[in-house]
């Protein structure tokens, strides 16, 4: 009796039709021209020793039809199979060991937010890129598109139980829905390091340590990267010689941050459409060519808080041992409409890559949650260009797996000693790759190579009798008995 | 000239209006009555110097509104203090750790996946509680309410690429969208092991011995929890027995493992819709109660699978270590369509908690998904059962946060002095708290006890003329004089 049926699949009320994306990458191993081919295999049923009659099937479903997938994951984000993952790892513990040398404290926060927390009006890329939701109860829900935004949520949360300053570091996945296909994805990993309480630019100093450290550890060097610094009171400044309202300070920003993306007129056309006259159009846009803080001066006068900030950000880069690594820069403003003081941005000196890192200090982003005026400032790293700029580099590390024993039962009947052999020596903290089936040996020599295993540990029959394993140090070729006990 | 507006934030066409959810916590320790008042502080703008009538402001929105927000965490989500992730990591530390022992590579997959990968019609509770989406794009995607569906994805992508057997590990969030509110959360971590590539029970065996060797690190006993095994195979046999249909299999088993959350005459009448006869019903329903494998073999007969693959599970805990961790128990079935073969989960034994982990062998989920016949099993052990079972046993660990060092400058003047002692103990592998602010010695002692410092370094105006520093050892008191270079 065998029945062959094609059935399709019935969703429950909450799902609507399924589409599926077909992926443009030419380098998908596998893509189905018919994603959802619904194939049934032949169900036999077996009726022996059945009672006839004991069954009847109104609505027979075949469970196991083939659903072919598109084994590629959605389009922007990535798998991290064991390669990818040994470098992430590595990369991310690079970001914590750093953190944990400055006594930064670790946090995180749920990779979906409510869609508020992350709407600001000033016209960021970043909120046009909201890769956004309804859920099932129609809340409208986002998937975080940084971290800036939760942690300032949970610093108001703690209120008053957390002693300041507090010094948090977090390594989070980032979404932005793209339309475009740049090559750029849809995720990322961003390690954030902030302070939160300080007032003085000390902090951000010591953050830009912090980020120099870790380009130090990874093998980079101030000939391959640099920081632009500036800040968002020399343009503050701008905005109050010329009369313009402070309120359009965070829309400004953003206008100019798209300077080197966008024709310059089109940069006048919307300053313009803010209500700022053309002359301070054109005044603004000559103060951000200006590239040395004595220039600066010129312009803005000594008395401000812009150029006190700067000489003492540059001074106490000395002191921290990183002069070499920054420039003052004015076109420097960032993308965030957040920032109120310093900003920076780590860039390489090639000028192949994007910014590879980015920060600032922003004061008013508590106070306008409804939180205490608490001063704060903090950076942003992705994992993607620091990982293009360490291939160009040569830098990237070759991570292969290591298992120290692989362990091996020369027969059947051993898969139990050999199991035994393993538990003993992980009890020992030693790593072990178990041969959980019969091989031949030729097989077990090449794993052994492949995951890079130190020794190889048979099991046979005449020295488990005695209580006994054969060793074989694989670099070297020796090999022993040795008592299980004594094996370490 | 002041002006004060009050507006309200235009949003892109993508963006629909906003929802806020109220939460029901009372724990919250902030809950506005009217999170979404916009309420505008006064822009003052400044004209010193400005020219008078530079700008027009047709359009002049005010950007610093306050826009308070709900500051607890999206319902069902966790935030991650200071506090908690230093737990959380404890526990992720532990669980990498065990892997790493059993020479397993870690892997991950994104946390947004086509919702196509999740939906299987046995009717899991899984997939009732999916958390999908429509995304800008028209998809239908989920948070992926499980790994195992996305490993199986990447297996098939990587295809010959791969030698096996694979034995690799995931810490993943997993999310469920639960309407009903019993406490329980919308997301949580879990922990997988698999194995891609073993049909032999030898496979299962080494995953129970690991979860054992996990629990043992933390202190969990086997007076404490256990774990219930049994094999689909027994309920498949029973089923060819009663010539049910093989493809009703898995829609049974999906049934039959809500025996202890919904009365008997419901499991009874949800399986006489499937067709199978009431006498099947009440044999099936009597097989599951069995507790011993000798009673079992009463049933089945001698021959089967079922009972060949038990006894050998049996015959290797023995070997493995973990006897008496493990009992059969015939009811045990788990909640998901695709199990195959042995089942099992943690339980503990005063019985006050869910279920801690739970696995099985999935042979058939590559092939259902298009991939080829290749057989596999694993399991998940959640991040909450857990740490419910470790306060009941008062096993939590005591986690502080933990600095070497605190330097502070004893003057203002001295901030430099003392970012360059920081970074000179930083770049020899110490953590240290830079104080990055002027404040009394009261506060930086009360700041050294509050993150363990062992020591503390203050730079003051004397001793730093001559290049050195004053060394405090908190423990003992001990107060001496060093030079920097030879401090370590």
């Amino acid at each position: 009796m065998r029945a062959i049926q094609i059935v399709t699949t019935r969703l429950s009320s909450c799902l609507r039709p399924i589409r599926f994306e077909f992926l443009s990458s030419s380098s998908s191993p596998r893509l189905f021209s018919n994603p959802r081919r619904l194939i049934c295999t032949a169900a036999a049923t077996k009726s022996d020793g059945g009672r006839s009659g004991s069954i009847v099937a109104p609505l027979v479903e075949n469970e196991e039809e083939v659903q072919k997938i598109d084994v590629n994951p959605p389009k922007g984000t990535r798998d991290f199979a064991p390669d990818d993952m040994r470098l992430r790892n590595w990369l991310f513990n690079h970001f914590k060991e750093v953190s944990r040398l400055f006594g930064y404290e670790e946090v995180d926060y749920p990779v979906l937010e409510t869609e508020a927390l992350f709407i600001r009006k000033a016209g960021e890329e970043i909120r046009d890129q909201l890769y956004c939701f309804e859920d099932r109860g129609n809340r409208r829900v986002a998937l975080r598109p940084e971290l800036t935004p939760s942690l300032a949520r949970l610093v108001i949360q703690k209120g008053k139980s957390v002693s300041l300053p507090l010094k948090w570091f977090a390594i989070g996945q980032c979404w932005r829905y793209e339309r475009m296909t740049r090559g750029r994805r849809r995720e990322h990993y961003q390690w954030n390091m902030d302070i939160i309480g300080v007032p003085q630019v000390t902090a951000e100093a010591e953050l830009i340590s912090a980020i120099v450290s870790f380009f130090k550890r990874i093998g980079i060097t101030a000939s391959d990267v640099g920081f632009k610094v500036s800040s968002r009171k020399v343009l503050q400044e701008m905005l109050r010689k010329y009369g313009v309202p402070e309120n359009l300070f965070g829309r400004v920003c953003i206008i100019i941050d798209k300077i080197e993306k966008i024709p310059i007129d089109e940069i006048k056309k919307e300053l313009g459409s803010t209500g700022i006259s053309e002359d301070a159009i054109e005044q603004l846009l000559q103060v951000l060519s200006v590239k040395s803080l004595d220039d600066l001066e010129d312009v803005l006068g000594g008395a401000g808080e812009a150029i006190a900030d700067l000489k003492q950000l540059f001074s106490l880069a000395e002191k921290f041992g990183y002069s070499e690594w920054i420039q003052f820069d004015a076109s420097v403003v960032r993308g965030l409409a957040y920032y109120t003081g310093i900003v920076f941005e780590g860039f390489d000196r090639k000028g192949n890559l994007r910014a590879i890192c980015g920060g600032g200090r922003y004061d008013r982003l508590l106070p306008t949650y409804g939180g205490d005026d608490i001063p704060a400032c903090g950076f942003g790293f992705g994992d993607a260009v620091i990982v293009e700029l360490l291939k160009e580099k040569n830098l990237l590390p070759e991570l292969g797996q290591e298992v120290e024993n692989i362990v091996c039962a020369l027969e059947k009947d051993l898969q139990g000693a050999a199991a035994t052999v393993a538990t003993a020596l992980r009890s020992k903290g030693q790593t072990v790759d178990l041969v959980l089936e019969s091989k031949p040996l030729k097989w077990v020599f090449k794993r052994a190579a492949r995951i890079n295993a130190r020794r190889l540990i048979l099991v046979g029959k005449t020295e488990w009798e005695d209580g006994s394993v054969s060793v074989k140090v694989l670099s070297s070729g020796e090999q022993f008995q040795v008592k299980l006990n004594d094996l370490e």
